[in-house]
């Protein structure tokens, strides 16, 4: 497609770089942005560029936070000692959402899956085994997808623990959730049913 | 939903001020950036700010140009005595796109419509009106969509160019295009055609 002004051709060259938005839909974007006030398009940019530039990584459980430590495991209200295996920081926003946990959490940043290439050391489980081997956590509750790729992570981080020899429950999710959904598009009462509801993890292994 | 980070609240915020782009897609690409490489989220934001700031309108046709006239009406190997109108500075691109046509456009920014408080005075046509009064113009081309604020449109611009008592050969494009469609979503083929078979207006009044 031929643009009459290469900075409205550059603008939906960057947008369209955004996962799934195509050129139509970036045209349409910055042509909405082109009749709005200026304001509009200067709190955008200044807002994307803040999140890249001043986000960082909870030290300690791997959220996204604005300090070193995030507010969750900061927070000495809520029991330190129990904390919750999740993939990705979406399913730490969607189980809080349902305000039935008051554990901690550890985000994995993703689950084991040969298929993509990836394995144990791309994920944040080194910190976690490390953690538990303190001796300060008394269960390890698994809210990964039940899918194949949860159920590998699942049983790969429950042995690392065994071999701790550390006396510590483990559980899981109960199976509110249908098998193969993504935990993010759970409803947050079926959500925070399964985690109320969460059941030894050498139970489902029987099943 | 409670975030862990008041700069990804921030970003999803104005993300989701776009039009289409709901929440759950603004988190989605706002993760999408804090795992690409600073670069991409600097350039977009840059890109964002150039678009707004930089893009200008041109003072003759009323596209969008990087300079006060744009490059089509600056082009003297087009025919600058027919002036295909047209609504929006898609259809410039759509009609630009089948490579047919030779001569320049003018963009009305709209059609009348009264039920969205449209008036012509809304729209770019005073400024059609006084090129036509210069006496240059041979011919010009009616490509609005072909609903019923379009053919209100092209009436209303025919009756202010019959008043100036000029010889000026009024066309439409040739329906090829179906009753009802958006011009921009038309198909290259069928759009070029239909500027080559563009028919007298008069005669698309009888049908
Ligand atoms: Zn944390
Ligand atoms: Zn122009």
């Amino acid at each position: 497609m031929e643009f009459s002004s290469k900075y409205l051709e550059k603008a939906i060259e960057e947008i369209s770089l955004l996962p799934g938005i195509g050129k139509r839909t970036a045209l349409r974007l910055a042509l909405h942005l082109l009749k709005q006030p200026q304001a509009q398009t200067t709190d955008l940019a200044t807002a994307l560029v803040d999140l890249k530039t001043k986000v960082k990584q909870c030290k300690s459980c791997h959220n996204i936070s604005d300090q070193d430590i995030c507010g969750i495991c900061k927070d000495q209200s809520r029991d330190q000692s129990i904390i919750c295996v999740v993939e990705d920081i979406r399913d730490v926003m969607a189980i809080e959402n349902t305000e039935q946990y008051k554990g901690i959490y550890h985000v994995l940043g993703g689950k084991i899956s040969p298929m993509d290439g990836v394995g144990p050391n791309q994920l944040n489980i080194e910190t976690l085994v490390n953690k538990v081997k303190t001796g300060k956590v008394k269960e390890i509750i698994f809210a990964l997808s039940s899918t194949m790729e949860g159920d590998t992570t699942n049983f790969y981080i429950y042995k690392q623990i065994q071999s701790s020899k550390l006396e510590l429950k483990t559980s899981t999710i109960a199976r509110g959730i249908s098998i193969g959904d993504e935990l993010e598009y759970a409803d947050e009462i079926t959500l925070g049913r399964s985690i109320l509801q969460r059941v030894p993890f050498e139970n489902s292994l029987k099943n």
